[in-house]
């Protein structure tokens, strides 16, 4: 089960077109994030928990991301995110985004776990995509 | 110079579009908020002073706009911010949208003074708008 | 059933919030199109075929809110849409956002059938909240 | 003066940042895309004429960013724009954002010109970063 492709769905709404008329280039990293917020759920990670009883959040370090093709208005996107790496303080995520069949946009980010207070990188818990209850 | 109406200039970019090729209407009071924030700072307030030091921030409690022509991609809009009322605990500023001559919207929002601990109303100084340095 | 309240949920992201660690006062605006979205498609309505077959959009003419409590990252929001008037050519709508049983958040709309291309006001047909397919 | 780096202000509102109290990540890609907005108009080039009167776009096919200290509500940010690499049918950008002289954030986009009908590449004109009147 770590092993397999978080999916969430996105529906498109006009707050996220621009005058293009397709998503706006920087609101892609919203739906991205809307994914990994929701597997971090689905894994049993409470983020608001973490952030009061442990001082700890997760910050992004590093994105990228190619737009294949755009997306449109009521559009419904798929999401994906997968564990690409796992290092002591870090780790990255590969993301995709379809529309059906058809892949819109591949991305990524490099995540950081750092103390709120201090900003100090702290050590990732080796079971955290394991599925278990750890970060709570 | 409390009398006096604050203008502020905003250009519209893509971010601030949506697929009807106009400024999406949630992101007009973006713009009024760029405004109050001026104006404020001509003022003299220091908002992350009065956060660090005080405790105190400004919450908008109402706000109302009328969409009267919209602005579309590149537009420099003017923005305008007035004092209509100032009570004990909240203050009312009436907002306006301009390109050139033209008006675009009509606005406004009630503003209340909190504890940013206590979410409780705090008296708002007598001379807030009057344009001292009586905030920082 | 068009007595019905239209109810539609909505988590809050990080994107949702600002620095006062509360959504941002324009995005609870978001949160009230997506519920009128989903109302206009739940009843039929399809935005895109009106816009490429009858060159018809829908344009919120004035909008209006009172924040009464803040939602906060990771709150799960019901969204409210109710027809409180129905002109000729505009219609107003009732909103509402509410935490469980808490209201946090009470405005309303008034949106315009215009034109695309020459943005003049156009009929709202009679039964377009009656719930048929009436729009598309 | 093609050699130049582009440089844009922007001041950081509440709508930029999030309940971790720092900018969104997503929002630094406006940022990113005012400075470019701002570099073509100082270059001469005029985006809604483009699209008007020979129906060509810039789009973003590529973007990534080092987020490297976050940015604060009220901070005053220079982002810069600077030639990496140009071809036949894009060209590259590199981008910084700087609070003083510290370095926030290094990324960049890879931007295509397209036919806005039928969203096919473009030639890039040679003389695009030279400054002169060529695009309008």
């Amino acid at each position: 089960m770590t092993e397999a492709v978080f999916k969430w769905p996105v529906r498109v709404y006009y707050e996220d077109t621009d005058a293009q008329a397709v998503v706006y280039y920087a609101n892609y990293f919203r739906f991205l994030e809307r994914a990994r917020t929701e597997w971090l759920r689905a894994l049993g990670v409470d983020q608001v928990k973490m952030l009061n009883e442990k001082r700890q959040i997760f910050v992004v370090a590093h994105t990228h991301a190619s737009f294949i093709a755009p997306a449109r208005f009521n559009d419904e996107l798929i999401v994906t995110a997968e564990l690409a790496r796992l290092t002591r303080a870090s780790f990255a995520i590969d993301q995709k985004i379809f529309r059906g069949d058809e892949l819109l946009l591949e991305g990524g980010v490099k995540v950081a776990l750092l103390d709120a207070d201090t900003m100090k990188p702290q050590r990732v818990p080796r079971t955290l995509f394991e599925g278990n209850e750890h970060a709570s």
